[in-house]
């Protein structure tokens, strides 16, 4: 990691040379924008990672074979929020099709070279003819910066409170690169890429095999150690867009690329549905990395660890258990627990900290935790949030 | 299954013939019953099933080792809630081996005879001053009868709102059998035996391997199916005892162990912590019993099935997106969905249920959905509940 020597900007995506963007209101929801556009002056490589899910939306599924067929010269990104298009038979693919094929016409492109995406309910059809006219109007309306960004960051939100945006700059030499991106996410996020969108773009060429690699890395250490509740959409996916070079990617990319990544991530996270406080766990000390992220991953999923952190109850018996919950092979003699930096319970079953002193460390809206499996070197960390009536008042939408 | 000969008993545990019980007030908890006792006038099998969460409790690992020394010859079992006895080191261990070693003597049999329980607040130690003397107490008051299973049932309860009894009685020809059991759930229930204990006798004589085997069969179907919250406990257990027999079990046995592991699992879910609804998942046509048993569990553990269900939301998407994270090979065009034996869905897209109907069938308490996976014969029946603000305002105790 060298983020030391990244520059954070704003406008995420819009940050990015040569990208043009657009968020309308295509009428899918009744008022807010929920039509993206996203679209590269030149043709650009493409790397995706997508849901593990078995039911998946037919624009990922299309997405998909366009990646396959064109990954090497794409030229735009569709995306609405409001509707998943999943669950919705034949006609559901005729419809994401249909839009690829629109914006592909109305920017002079191959269908092929169109990335579709959406996110919202599952098993309601996409009302075509309001998608077909406000497709227009965004396509007509695109525009670099990060205003535009910011409306296609809004328009690609479904539950979430705030867009997300982030935007990283590197140098290599004199050469100035910046990597941007903006994603969505709130409720169902989770290990897997769940409910999550992300779109990121660069101006630092690059072989498509290096983009796909970084990609994939970066998103192991972030979108994937990320969790609101545990499950896992049908719609999620991160797409990653850079210029058609020939060689390997500029140093600091990686960082920039995860500094990014990162960014959306914990942005996620801290506008989970219904919370009120972030999780960050540590794990250290484990036998590899495998270790590390499993635990890491089941301690910031567990219920009862979300509630006992909505309630800031030091219940660290039920951070252990989730631990042991990963049945990765830890020795439950050797770990030791840490909060917010202070040694909490040391190897095993010797509580340092008093009740009240883990009680008013609970209390801040970010809370670290650090497990340390005293068997090895290997680390992970995973970000979580609280479990709140909000999250239940949220997703219980009949009774409230 | 011959579930329909057989008789259902009032008195769980308590209507086998043979077996003495008592459930007293140690001092654990403020007010209620907090240590049962076991008694058995002779000799057992013991059979157990145990939790996979590496951090094991101290009672837990005693036991192991007292079932792998003396599992043909068991005579009681001591259980207190209140207190998990885990990560409480050394001194843990010692105060289960007190625990058990005093049992024995006052029942005059070896330590290894007992099986040793602790339900409760983790990283707490026992206090063994009040555990001493209240053992004494209960075993003086061991009893036959369903009253004295009542008291037992009650003293293994934790945030458990009901004691959980049930009995079969059998018949081989004209010789009458009896299973009975008692059991706590609760709080944190899910596959793998979470935070779950459940203690199991029957007068039916039988080889020890044919129990372990009966037992390890109906828990798998039972107590492995069933979910509240997805966490997995320290402290979970299933005992198992059966008379010294030589040979196979009788004719009918299998259905009667099956039918009270049922009874004591959907229990729990039941009196799941802040539980209005039940959830019955029935998968069917599917490839094989290990697909249909993970996407079973996959829809009970989703914690956005659980809020639409609390919320009598009629989002089917929910549950099919949370077939599909089962991964376990599905196909998403041959799936169709009922619910209360009504068609929902067919065919992965078509909606048949509308959307005010499919409202009105979640608005009992008992809710059942069956997902036909369209691809084979194997089925599978898992159990949950709804995901409410109460489990949240439960399990934030400092909050609320």
């Amino acid at each position: 990691m060298r983020s030391d020597e990244l520059i954070e900007l704003r406008g995420g995506i819009g940050a990015v040379p040569g990208v043009r963007l657009a968020g309308v209101h295509a009428g899918i929801k009744k008022r807010k924008r929920d039509l993206a556009v996203i679209a590269f002056a030149e043709p650009q490589h493409c790397a995706s990672v997508v849901t593990t899910n078995e039911i998946k939306a037919a624009p990922l599924v299309l997405s998909e074979r366009h990646v396959a067929e064109a990954g090497e010269r794409m030229r735009a990104l569709v995306c609405n929020s409001g509707c998943a298009n999943a669950c919705t038979g034949d006609r559901g693919m005729r419809d994401a099709q249909a839009t690829a094929r629109q914006t592909a016409a109305l920017l002079g492109v191959d269908t092929a070279q169109v990335v579709v995406a959406s996110t919202g309910v599952i098993g309601v059809p996409l009302p075509m003819d309001r998608v077909a006219k406000s497709l227009e109007r965004a396509v007509r309306e695109l525009e670099t910066g990060g205003d535009a960004a910011y409306d296609a960051a809004e328009a690609i939100m479904t539950t979430d409170r705030v867009p997300k945006l982030s935007a990283f700059a590197l140098y290599d030499g004199a050469t100035r690169y910046t990597v941007g991106g903006i994603a969505k996410g709130s409720g169902m996020i989770a290990p897997n890429l769940a409910t999550m969108l992300a779109f990121i773009a660069t101006d630092a060429p690059m072989r498509r095999d290096v983009l796909v690699e970084e990609l994939r890395a970066a998103a192991d250490e972030t979108f994937n150690m990320i969790s609101v509740d545990g499950d896992m959409s049908t719609n999620d996916a991160v797409y990653a867009f850079a210029p058609q070079g020939k060689g390997e990617a500029p140093p600091g990319f990686s960082a920039a690329l995860r500094a990014v990544a990162r960014e959306l991530a914990v942005a996620m996270v801290r506008d989970g549905e219904g919370a009120t406080k972030t999780l960050t766990v540590d794990v250290t000390g484990a036998r590899d990395a495998a270790q590390a992220r499993a635990i890491a991953r089941s301690i910031v999923n567990g219920n009862l660890v979300k509630t006992a952190l909505f309630g800031e109850d030091p219940n660290w018996g039920r951070i252990v258990a989730a631990a042991g919950a990963a049945r990765s092979g830890l020795d439950p003699e050797a770990w030791s627990l840490f909060l917010n930096g202070l040694e909490w319970v040391a190897r095993g079953a010797v509580e340092v900290l008093s009740e009240a002193e883990a009680h008013r460390e609970l209390e801040g809206t970010a809370v670290g935790v650090r497990l340390d499996l005293g068997i090895g070197d290997a680390t992970a960390t995973a970000w979580g949030c609280d479990l709140s009536r909000d999250y239940v008042r949220i997703n219980a939408s009949y009774r409230t």
